[in-house]
């Protein structure tokens, strides 16, 4: 079968294994790795209570080039002051040291560290410092390093997400492959979980910069599951230059961002997906917004409200939840001349209920795709769209009864 | 028994009955009438999309007197366009047109309507025409008809809400008794919910509004539930004067808001403790910050964030999610001097875990009555209190399964 994992891109080895941290058995670090120094780019967290490794990656990735990700879960090393710090730069030693010894040395400024896990707990160090060199020993460009490196990075998820594309730019075909973690404690406002894309494309660390950028805004930050943004959440694209193309400029960077776009729309939607509890993927389409930011706050007021969400959650056709989280989200709105649909059918236009029967809005309710739109009603172009899923029982019992 | 009901305030009857909105048989129309005109303030939902008894509420205090409320619950009477500000001038001209054959003339501009329930529904007005005169013939100012007002109000609440105060002011005693409503769709934005407060102190309507603004802001301002902040909210304080005494200025009138605040405070915890599914009353208590906007801005992502409430509901000692969430809620915070604390134990301070037992903050969450305190670590003496409630699965069954 095709390789159509991370490690199907030119030069990237990729690794997991359970080092003993998480309870369960499952893997729990994992590793991934470009046989040369890549161009990187990343953006992370905007919560004010920043995890130890974010603090460390956003110093290793500032010059513009990395070499690899060191990733664990089961613990986050947040809200561990100085010696948080301390292990999380030991991470990146420890797989600089252990990747020399295999014949691939780099610096462990050129390694990214993260964690996710539970927060206020130190890393279990003496686990990391044993596990690390198996690590390196298991790392290979097959599917199944790939696939093992999918599954080492999660943590409430209940699948891996993963996506690829290939595209020609550059004078030869470049793929991007990535993966992404993130089910609880998923809200937008940069990458809102861990992602990790690499691409054998060549392109100049300020272009990756601005595209992953405007990517990430597009994409995993118009995810919410719960609107608890997390303090580890890091999207970092590397990009190492091995599919022998020219370094890309103009209609080739264009290229390229579509096929990032593709590649990270796909990883928010299966985030979205398997958001804690989840039964459904939602959409929520606002437009007719004065502004597109006046579109995205009314676009999260709705995928945010808990009232909408179990409403999604039992199919119930109560689409007044909709329109009211709109009201209070602060966007501008004229409610004379709102429009909502649900699926196709609006339910509700010139300030008043459609005539359309309710069982045909609850049959719409019922799938486990739902889209919502929203026009505001302002004379504004605004827009924007937002992926959400419903909130159920088992997003409660996930939450509070497995006690962490 | 001594009456400490709404109608133990000299000059107010009240009553409510089942006229057949709710299919339930429970009481679904309330009136509270003053024998004299009151002056009268209050405030009102900030949601866009209002409620039409809200735009015709506002439209009958603007003058600073009215004489009673009419409400009903089942039917929220939100967006349904002109028809909708048709139906809800019409309930007051019914109030109005039997009070006045029941010997008690007033204008219908003197009453005040309310209406909660499903949203995008029109008011079956039939069924308010058939009852309305009944409801004025059981008016009363027994302890049992104030009981009764008391529940007609109610819609998803498990209990009444009832708060009573007395004291002296202007050279007499003063009453100030008040019911209010709202157990799911309750967010801070002013007033949040159904509150009626009546009193008989002497008091100017400008006055009042003032006092009655700035005790909404410390109060039901300072619930939330779910943060969907509902099309109806309505607060609303009534003072007839008839206690006797002088109107109210100077030293009176600052007695007489510190007694309002206590009957509003104590109707606004009631609403967290019977939020939707609730199965404990959870006060976040925010201090260290730049600004006490600050301050509640990062206590109300504490007291929204659903992963907050559910370690909550499962006695989790999850202290990393209180600290996180006010880390997103974009208030100043200096994590490095930021102290958290579950009770009275201190989980989080100089940036890292302190040494105590986790099973010492568990049997702290374990209680029914939870306190979250955060020093927010900034020079600032900005200080923030909310009251919210648990999420447990009856809050999803609540609003996922019992269809509209």
């Amino acid at each position: 079968m095709e390789n159509k994992t991370i490690t199907a891109v030119r030069g990237f080895l990729a690794g997991a294994m359970h080092c003993g941290i998480k309870e369960s058995g499952k893997p729990d670090l994992a590793l991934l790795v470009s046989k040369v120094p890549a161009a990187a780019a990343g953006v992370f967290t905007t919560n004010k209570v920043q995890g130890a490794p974010v603090i460390i990656g956003r110093e290793h990735i500032a010059g513009g080039h990395l070499q690899g990700c060191v990733i664990n879960s089961g613990c986050a090393n947040v809200c561990t002051g100085q010696r948080g710090l301390r292990d999380a730069r030991e991470m990146c030693v420890l797989a600089a040291r252990h990747l020399k010894n295999a014949g691939l040395p780099l610096l462990p400024a050129q390694m990214l560290p993260s964690s996710t896990g539970v927060i206020g707990r130190f890393l279990p160090m003496d686990k990391l410092r044993r596990g690390l060199p198996t690590l390196v020993e298991k790392l290979a460009d097959t599917a199944q390093a790939g696939e093992a490196f999918a599954q080492g990075i999660l943590t409430t998820d209940t699948c891996v997400k993963t996506a690829y594309t290939t595209l020609r730019a550059g004078g030869s075909t470049v793929t991007i492959a990535g993966n992404c973690k993130g089910s609880g404690m998923i809200a937008p406002n940069m990458a809102t979980m861990l992602a990790y894309v690499a691409t054998d494309a060549a392109i100049a660390p300020a272009a990756l910069r601005r595209i992953v950028k405007a990517v990430a805004d597009q994409t995993f930050n118009c995810v919410t599951v719960d609107q608890h943004t997390s303090t580890s959440d890091t999207f970092v694209c590397l990009a190492n230059g091995m599919s022998g193309g020219r370094r890309l400029t103009g209609s080739g960077l264009n290229t390229f961002a579509a096929g990032l776009m593709e590649v990270c729309l796909s990883l928010a939607k299966q985030i979205a997906r398997d958001g804690e509890g989840a039964t459904k993927l939602v959409r929520v389409f606002v437009c007719g917004g004065r502004t597109s930011a006046d579109a995205k706050r009314a676009a999260l007021a709705i995928a945010n409200s808990p009232l909408v969400k179990t409403a999604i959650h039992g199919g119930d056709p109560n689409w007044g939840r909709f329109v009211s989280a709109a009201g209070y989200s602060g966007a501008n709105m004229d409610v004379g001349k709102s429009v909502c649909k649900v699926g196709k059918i609006t339910v509700f236009r010139a300030g008043r209920p459609t005539e359309v029967a309710l069982s045909k809005v609850e049959a719409a309710m019922r799938q486990t795709e739902i889209d919502i739109t929203l026009d505001l009603g302002t004379s504004g172009t605004g827009t924007a769209e937002v992926f959400t899923c419903d909130l159920s029982r088992e997003y409660i019992t996930i939450n509070a009864d497995y006690h962490t």
